[in-house]
């Protein structure tokens, strides 16, 4: 079996798990019928989603300590409204608060919840997002995902794809890294775990991006496994 | 209703959700057959566990940095061995870490799963054990308790009864401390969070201690609500 070994799949979550870009924009769409009703709902989704890496590369550089995705997604949103025409000064905290929320409430991909549940049944499985804490309870919460335990950059204090959030994943998990074994959409993330030594597998989400998605549509290194998708990747493993 | 305003229940564990006692006699009695047939296994086990407060005790001072419950149940069960006349050098480690696991096993009371399934209706449940992530999930795991996330001293980074263990678990749920109650059959542990803020829920175990039982018999302190047991909660809280 291509995972021998390993006792744990631990998953990237956004655009892996969820569809973070239709739930967002689902979302944005009375909010922007308000304050900006010219404005496309997924162009404001792809905006919000733009500013995430560079927010958490203030932490990963070290020029901010370990501050939870909650915060920056708030701050972020504050920052990208001018970009979209509207007045901060217009826009209530509530407002704000409740809309930050958008991103507890993302809907999985189809096959997620059933090959989740098959995929418990002979690992432990966790997610290994930059979500925080409460952001992945409430999400599984909401959308039935069977996870074992919240792990991630808030338990780690490290935003993928920096070495410790992979690496101290495994030592929580009292197991060497390549007992553990990433499951990514996204080639680089599979790349920085392969790095420290985990397992990789690959399912493609080829329209986490929309319609006209160019990257990420195929394995770009050999994988462990490569599936179409996570009912695929239990079958693969036997479960 | 007792709780208005929480959002989360956050439970003691060892001896609250599960009977460690009869638990831990049950694996150490084939270990006891071999090394020492004349040893009472409920004496064992009262034994290891009468070591656990003190180990934490040199966290919870400073004097040693955090350092998980396994790596404490380990050092205890081999300074044990002595008191029930076994050399240490006549076990092997890999016997010693298998009955390690036996911390990893343990059954839940028999209303525990049932009570907890209808809780997790109406609130977020998470443990705020001294116990570490890899312990709780595996005993979740096996004992199908349905956490919504596996919280406590290794995420907090303190052990109970030090304020941050209680402070950091509702800091971490983005929540202020009143909107969350621990669940315990602990008076000392309901204490430590009552000054934190918390909000306080008693449920006796009253043979965790085995048939002769003197403490945590009865509520000490009018807590927020007094149960007999996990589903006598649920009905409490109008689930």
């Amino acid at each position: 079996m291509a995972l021998d070994g390993v006792q744990a799949l631990v998953f990237d979550v956004f655009g892996t798990v969820v569809d973070w870009r239709s739930g967002i924009a689902r979302d944005a769409t009375p909010f922007l019928a308000k304050h900006a009703p010219a404005a496309s709902a997924t162009d404001f989704a792809d905006g919000w989603r733009r500013r995430y890496s560079p927010a958490m590369e203030e932490v990963r550089s070290g020029r901010r300590p370990f501050t939870r995705l909650d915060v920056l997604h708030r701050e972020n949103l504050e920052a990208l409204l001018p970009d979209f025409g509207i007045d901060p000064g217009k826009v209530t905290p509530d407002e704000l608060e409740a809309l930050n929320l958008a991103w507890h409430r993302l809907d999985p991909w189809p096959d997620s919840v059933a090959g989740l549940t098959r995929l418990k049944a002979g690992y432990i499985i966790a997610p290994l997002s930059n979500g925080n804490i409460r952001l992945m309870l409430d999400m599984a919460k909401r959308a039935g995902l069977p996870w074992d335990a919240i792990l991630g950059a808030e338990v780690s204090q490290a935003y993928k794809p920096t070495p410790q959030a992979y690496l101290r994943t495994a030592e929580v998990l009292g197991v060497r890294p390549e007992q553990i074994c990433l499951v990514a959409a996204h080639n680089g993330d599979l790349a920085a775990a392969r790095r420290c030594g985990l397992r990789t597998a690959f399912v493609a989400r080829p329209v986490e991006h929309g319609p006209g998605q160019k990257i990420d549509l195929v394995a770009e290194q050999d994988w462990d496994v490569v599936a179409a998708d996570f009912v695929d990747l239990a079958s693969r493993l036997g479960l």
